[in-house]
């Protein structure tokens, strides 16, 4: 069988950026505060990614390469980076300075490196129109395919704060990805109740935020307003977005009057415009009811696939789709970011 | 086809209780702000069930019965109210005298009127140590069947915070009952980002309070600590959980150290600890998924039928459950709330 390109939709290149980040802030020393110091009792990273020469996981292009591209055959790696807490920081001026610094590294000393390393531009959904400028500074570079930003946000998604970001998104063509792993930090809420107790707790909890934002999304009409626009929720779960959908479709049908610019089913805007990546995939008894639930979503052209490289719940490409059919594997694999983010053109 | 008995697990009868409420606290006239003024356009009672000596829907318990559990062929229901903004006050005081109030107008006005109305106590999240105390006054009440709390909370369900209540409702063989709708009022918040902006919207996102409660409760060992509590989950949806279980089951298995006093599975603890009640029903295109996901979360023995009457999204028992398996039909109709609620003992 012919082997199947693979790209990797979250890479975690890690490493220090001080020296990026304009000098009147860079001795703010935390990007901040994470609630869960040590929370595992260990590191969230892989220690077996542990560069040769030292340093942090993930903080080697080179090593990377070898590590993840060449030993798990991965053809693409998309660069998300470790530095999401920023977005929940207090102080907007320091979030856009440090995600400026964030993309200049990105693209020195990452998509320099290799052409399969993609790259995810951070921004700082504390200040937006300092955002779009940031987008109109680095957006064009041609190894730049989206922008990420924390899951963690002080307003719902899909909310006008965010439109400029939007608009400045479309016509550059650059989906807007979220990622987890800041919920509660900085000026940010974990959940509507208050904080977890732990870890897991926590990370359990996470794909409820997600929801959220896709909701808001939706009704909020900015997937009419900005119809090319895609968005890519990164390591959030896949398969809780069908019952999702079943309660949302039913809704708008009793309740429509109320958002009258919607136009479809509000499912019908999740299919063509949002993307989920795999990571961490859900492992029920029965991979049949998971494909069901993948069909519901149309996981031939929404899901994507992910490894989250180097973190400790890491899924490797060669093992985590077992007993997918192959071309919904394939779709999976490669098309649908391939798709997305115009790769290999 | 011998008919099956039909248990009613979600019914809000409705009226003044003014003159239930301690005198020191009548003045206060608001239970707390809704954030959905006039939200709809209409009112969320369904017109057709004003009685017809007029007022509100679900105010008459002689136009109840005759409507709701004889026009619907209903045997039993379980009233729940419609007064849990008054769990979202900032005044605790008022809220435990509100409950107070309220508890004696259910008694004496419904729970005495006809042996098929069966009680939903209140109490007043705001003052745990006053709660114990009310349960201790009327929860053993021979009709007061489980104790009924806004999900809008502000400390996750699971935390100590709570424990003392679940030690008394354990005692006394109360269920602990959640339901939505004053999620955003009072001292509550609706999402971990802020407000939604439309009703439809708040809607289709109240499963996700749902979701952190229950994490929050599994995780905090609440069901290790008191064994023979048991939750029910109203009107926060049904599918969703088999979903949830896959994510926190591999959760657990990779992070269990963090939690040590869990000895089984999460989706144990839920499947044998947690009720859901099915309205508002979900309705995908295909049957037979609904029923996989029925069927992942064992509603065998988890789920439960519920109405929601007077609202306006009220589910007849004679219609949602066309095409479920004769037997399965049975438990959630019937027998699931029977064994939970000991009714007809």
């Amino acid at each position: 069988m012919e082997r199947i390109p693979v790209i990797d939709c979250d890479v975690h290149q890690t490493g220090s950026f001080a020296e990026y980040i304009a000098e009147s802030w860079r001795r703010v020393r935390s990007p901040g505060n994470m609630p869960w110091p040590g929370a595992l009792g260990h590191s969230v990273l892989r220690p077996d990614a542990v560069p040769p020469g030292g340093g942090t996981p993930g903080s080697d292009p080179a090593y990377l390469i070898h590590h993840l591209l060449e030993g798990e055959q991965i053809d693409w790696a998309i660069l998300t980076g470790e530095s999401l807490q920023a977005n929940t920081h207090s102080n907007a001026h320091f979030a856009l300075a440090y995600a400026e610094g964030y993309n200049d590294w990105l693209i020195e000393k990452w998509l320099s490196f290799d052409p399969r390393f993609k790259g995810s531009m951070m921004v700082a959904p504390q200040d937006i129109p300092g955002s779009v400028r940031e987008v109109e500074r680095v957006g064009d570079h041609p190894d730049i395919v989206q922008i990420v930003m924390s899951s963690s946000l002080t307003n719902l998604l899909g909310k006008s704060y965010y439109w400029p970001l939007f608009e400045v998104a479309e016509a550059k063509g650059l989906p807007i990805a979220i990622h987890p792993g800041a919920e509660g930090a900085g000026i940010t809420r974990p959940t509507a109740a208050g904080y977890p107790s732990y870890y897991s707790e926590w990370h359990t909890m996470l794909p409820t935020g997600y929801m959220t934002h896709l909701i808001s999304l939706v009704c909020e009409g900015v997937f009419e307003k900005f119809p090319k626009l895609r968005v890519v929720l990164i390591e959030g779960g896949v398969s809780w977005a069908a019952p999702l959908m079943w309660r949302f479709d039913k809704n708008w049908k009793g309740l429509r009057s109320e958002v009258p610019w919607l136009k479809r089913l509000p499912s019908e805007y999740i299919k063509e415009c949002v993307r989920f990546t795999t990571q961490p995939i859900e492992e029920p008894e029965s991979l049949d009811r998971l494909l069901a639930l993948y069909d519901e979503i149309d996981a031939y052209h929404t899901v994507m696939f992910s490894s989250d490289y180097p973190h400790w719940d890491f899924d490797s490409p060669r093992v985590v789709f077992r007993g997918f059919p192959e071309e919904l594997k394939r779709r999976i694999l490669f098309e649908n970011a391939r798709e997305l983010y115009n790769i290999g053109a």
